[in-house]
């Protein structure tokens, strides 16, 4: 059976945003696919071979989608992982494996795997109910601030809250949960490491999330990051060490913070194509999705050099907006110098909803950053004028 | 109405590669695609928005295609041009306009074109039919070697035939021609120039179609051409000369040879994305699918620089092989560095046929020409093993 053939079928479990973007690269090499998402409206149903409408955390449906494909990989976490163990057992290769997926589900036994191995990551306690926080806080266990953490199915900035005060903790659910010692951090960074199953390796450069100066919140992901030669040695070798240790095949994002001390700790990963690795379409010799692609088929990885500088925006819904999109003043981000807009196709925006990114690249660095910052400034994500 | 909402639709006459990797651009950007072509096996049948079955050369099938979206495109200038006419003046915006297509679609027209347009190409003389061309070459107004080309319908060398003696017309199917007088050329380059709605212009850099030392075959697509800057120069001042005379709006690539004495001749051109164009997806700011949608939809024209050198090389079957496709080797191409192989999708192989392409980036130009030289040698398009 050959891959670039029409008897072998790869499933996708997810049809998102990253799953859409996983399709450009089945598209260009006529991989045939299976997709399955809980919505009908998903970005991936079209370019797809076959859309299955269904949960993935249900057992039956993601068991029942995994059934005839011969690889199924994933685009987001939150799968039910029983039936993939399932499915894993009858023969079909699931990449990332059962065993990846439930070290990294759950954070208290992701943050238990670094701790385990050795690798530096931020302290932290675990909880089995965010109600038992309040008893460590007052018998001096726990201090503030924190940064709690909802130990399962959190994405997107849900299930995380920085918790500075008492009042802070009102309103969390009552779930496991971790309590972790907030980093004060110069840089926050990431590595996307690969692997594919015959165990070949390779790393992206490291990106630098730019914060923005006054609010809390990624503005730019910038590939390369703007920091000394040994801090990137350090995170290449930090992210070779979780990659090592989890022993995964495809893609895996390590997001990490650079201290003020220099040190890099391990915030937390993916098992797949993630948001910091979005400049790569434009950015590098080859993006980080025909890379998940080749690693789970087992071709050999390509080349994850940069062609130029990528700075990425994420384009998020506008606060105050809600209903049917527009991307307004896209036009003019277009007359910009090197500037790509990616737009998912979710019908509707929502205040900090993800929407789709704009990938600025450019031989100079500093320029590509100028113009992202002019993208920023111009381009908004709001509801339909009335 | 605008471009990136649901209310909008753009219309595809033609399915095949070309619209395939059209379609890559309109998910990015997440515009609804509507989309005809004869064949259910037609590569744009996934990734389109909606797909009708129907011959791109009947008029009704054509006409019923267009009639409910608002912007027309082809992947193909082989449609029929009479229900395009209609649709045009019931305000379907058609692009290359029906003007445009009638110039082109017809080689003998396309050949006057030029000559009334004081553009540079080499002589020919218009036949009625083929028959009359014994004639012409008994009585001396036509000389041995020519080539001999259909007016209509000629794609992909079908319909083009070197003259040599008399024999050689023999077969050749009796329909209104052209005889050209063969140029011996030093070079073959081409030019892309697009043209926005709005008139804003731009051209690609000259690239260079490199011959088979033996065999008379174009081998590879090289960005840029390796030539001097004067040729350069007087390329594109011919490619902008035909694209202003034709005022065509989206695509325009224009084949062009450079003669031992260093004039530059136009060959034909085609108004749509172009084999000589494909470097552009790895090689390129903006890529020229993505460039042709800009131009269609009015939108500002992207960059046409190339972040990196692009060698181009066809994956065309192998003689002697008929029936299901399979690309030999493929995985060895995958381990060279800088190596994107794109599969049409054709489900079966035929001698010749065009089943893919293959594109080799490299900051190096020397390097990218020596990969794609193993890339040629290493890849081979055969029928299944049996």
């Amino acid at each position: 059976m050959h891959y670039f053939s029409s008897s072998f079928k790869l499933g996708i479990l997810g049809g998102g945003q990253l799953g859409k973007m996983l399709l450009y690269e089945t598209r260009k090499w006529d991989i045939y696919t299976k997709v399955m998402d809980a919505s009908d409206d998903a970005p991936s149903k079209i370019a797809c071979n076959q859309f299955v409408k269904g949960s993935l955390l249900d057992f039956d449906a993601a068991y029942n989608f995994g059934k005839d494909v011969d690889v199924l990989t994933i685009e987001i976490e939150n799968v039910n992982v029983d039936a993939l163990e399932k499915l894993e057992h009858e023969g079909v290769k699931v990449y990332p494996s059962t065993k990846t997926l439930r070290t990294i589900q759950n954070k208290a036994t992701q943050k238990l795997f670094y701790t385990d191995n050795e690798i530096p990551t931020s302290p932290f306690t675990r909880f089995a109910y965010t109600s038992e926080i309040e008893d460590s806080i007052s018998n001096g266990g726990l201090k503030f601030p924190f940064v709690w953490k909802s130990a399962q199915f959190g994405y997107d900035g849900q299930g995380v809250k920085v918790v500075r005060k008492m009042e802070d903790l009102e309103g969390l659910p009552n779930v496991e949960c971790i309590a972790e010692e907030m980093v004060n951090f110069k840089n926050e960074l990431a590595v996307i490491v690969v692997r594919n199953t015959q165990g070949e390796v390779k790393t992206y450069p490291v990106v630098e999330m730019e914060f923005h100066p006054d609010a809390n919140q990624v503005e730019y992901v910038i590939c390369p990051a703007r920091v000394d030669e040994s801090i990137l040695q350090k995170a290449k070798a930090v992210a070779l060490k979780v990659s090592d240790h989890l022993n995964h095949v495809g893609l895996l994002a390590v997001e990490l913070f650079q201290t003020q001390d220099d040190e890099i700790l391990v915030n937390e990963v993916a098992p797949r194509p993630h948001n910091s690795g979005h400049y790569s379409i434009e950015g590098s010799y080859t993006n980080q999705f025909e890379q998940h692609i080749r690693a789970i088929l087992g071709l050999p990885l390509g080349k994850t050099d940069s062609k130029v500088a990528g700075v990425m925006v994420n384009l998020v819904g506008v606060e105050g907006h809600t209903g049917d999109v527009v991307y307004e003043n896209i036009d003019s981000i277009l007359e910009m110098d090197g500037v790509t807009p990616h737009i998912y196709g979710k019908k509707e925006t929502r205040p900090f909803r993800k929407m789709g990114h704009v990938t600025i690249v450019d031989k100079d660095m500093k320029r590509a950053r100028e113009v992202a910052q002019k993208v920023k400034e111009t381009i908004k994500v709001i509801s339909k004028l009335q």
